[in-house]
């Protein structure tokens, strides 16, 4: 197993355009590890409360995840209530930590030595503390306008020490008080990151780095049922190709680039993980042709 | 001479984040044209007033853009006054529409064989005008949200009679009240057009036909001056490459888009058209090449 993820895991109560779910399963790590699940083997640190769905924890075995490091604290997961008036953005309407209040994230023993390590959006403590306890060589992390106004300190600390960034592109004005967003990455370039993500929502995103900048395009869903997660499953497609492949390459980049696209792209069709835990390699590659045909100009 | 090109002649007052330009003269005739005579020679139909700089006259010439189309009237040219606080959004201070009240465009006899015709941004009913007089077989045009609401029954039959559409993202959606602007683009290919440029911005654009879906990147410009005129030159740019290919297939759509994108990248890089004027071949194709680099997977 070469991919640790640490982040949230949720149950959300969402409304969208298209209708409203409650108790849906979400959080960042469980996102990012199916969407990483469709690549390769990886194991989640997190942490549920004793109302956590039996089944959905079987889901994640039969996806090859593995849970040793998914604790089951006293009381309740951790819940969000959130309403998406236009698909872009989310109103949180109320959210209670329970058990994620007191969480503090413990790697298991087999996954030190995983080679890479995805830090989902919590608190820039608790990414240090993972950081602390790891042996990975590539270490991505993502990040949210909270962190970024609330604990400025503490998330330069892990910004220093990750490879990779994922951040949204009012994220990263905000973090470097730069409005033109190459501006603002190439600052970001000098705090230790060596390849910035920048997602950009319905326009896709953009990989930067010193050697490399690189556009994908979003893949064009019809309808989105539900955001929740976009980010996330990006992050978890583009990593899982990115440690399949086990190379760090631009040629690489770029196609992870795409995959995370794609993976976002389902995961955002149906509530909660409905759609991207069941897809498979064939829907997943499709996309991934489709996309590349759209954006070649030859 | 194979593309007539209607629209404003305007001399405008602009301020932007990076300064303030009195007399700055522009209107989606000029940009377009500019753009478009870095590939192929074109003729503009427009009115200014007795104020208009002569020496401007000269540099136009200068770029083989016949002037026969282009009457002065008794009075002012048209006058916009308008400020970007963020580079996305003009907020019109002041209009003098002066000369332009009583234009009446007319199309010189050597225009009116052109076999491509670009109608840009002015009221639907002038646009109508010069498609009776004109025998050409493509005709693209460009509108905004003022004539969308303002005259919806005439920019509907000026839609029925164009073959390409361009159009702002925000404005296909209120075309056709559909968020989704791909439900939108299938709605207004419904209407007429074969070819619809969705212009979005800062993200790029997407070129969206019956079989065809393409999107194109921005330019990544550093230093944007002023973004009068990217949609104008944008326009230009696309054209005046797809009548030197004189081709409409697919592949001639996508290098188009390719090329719209860099002669707009380099109109926003000044006021007026300092740049785009004074721009060659060799930059052009330059940024061509950055840019297919910047969304190869390969």
């Amino acid at each position: 197993m070469n991919l640790a993820i640490v982040g949230s895991v949720a149950i959300d109560d969402i409304k969208t355009p298209s209708g409203h779910r409650e108790h849906s399963v979400g959080g960042s790590a469980l996102f990012a590890a199916i969407a990483s699940s469709k690549f390769v083997d990886c194991g989640i640190v997190g942490v549920v409360g004793e109302d956590f769905p039996e089944d959905t924890v079987c889901s994640l075995r039969q996806q090859h995840i593995d849970l040793k490091g998914l604790e089951t604290g006293k009381g309740k997961t951790f819940r969000w209530k959130g309403e998406y008036c236009d698909l872009n953005k989310a109103e949180t309407i109320d959210t209670r930590l329970n058990v994620f209040a007191d969480f503090c994230p413990k790697l298991p023993e087999s996954y030190k030595d995983a080679k890479y390590l995805f830090l989902g959006n919590i608190h820039p403590q608790l990414q240090l503390d993972v950081i602390s306890q790891s042996n990975a060589e590539i270490i991505a992390c993502d990040t949210m306008n909270f962190w970024i106004s609330g604990t400025p300190d503490l998330l330069e600390e892990v910004i220093k020490k990750v490879q990779i960034l994922f951040i949204n592109e009012d994220e990263i004005r905000m973090l470097t008080d730069k409005q033109n967003i190459f501006d603002a990455a190439d600052e970001v370039l000098k705090k230790g990151p060596k390849l910035i993500i920048i997602k950009r929502g319905e326009y896709g995103s953009i990989a930067y780095a010193k050697d490399l900048l690189y556009f994908a395009p979003v893949y064009p869903v019809r309808n989105v049922v539900d955001p929740t997660g976009a980010g996330d499953s990006f992050a978890g497609g583009f990593l899982g190709y990115i440690v399949k492949q086990n190379k760090l390459d631009n040629q690489t980049i770029k196609q992870a680039m795409i995959y995370g696209t794609v993976t976002a792209s389902i995961n955002i069709e149906s509530f909660s993980f409905d759609r991207l835990i069941s897809t498979n390699k064939d829907e997943i590659n499709n996309r991934v042709d489709f996309l590349k045909k759209i954006i070649s100009v030859e």
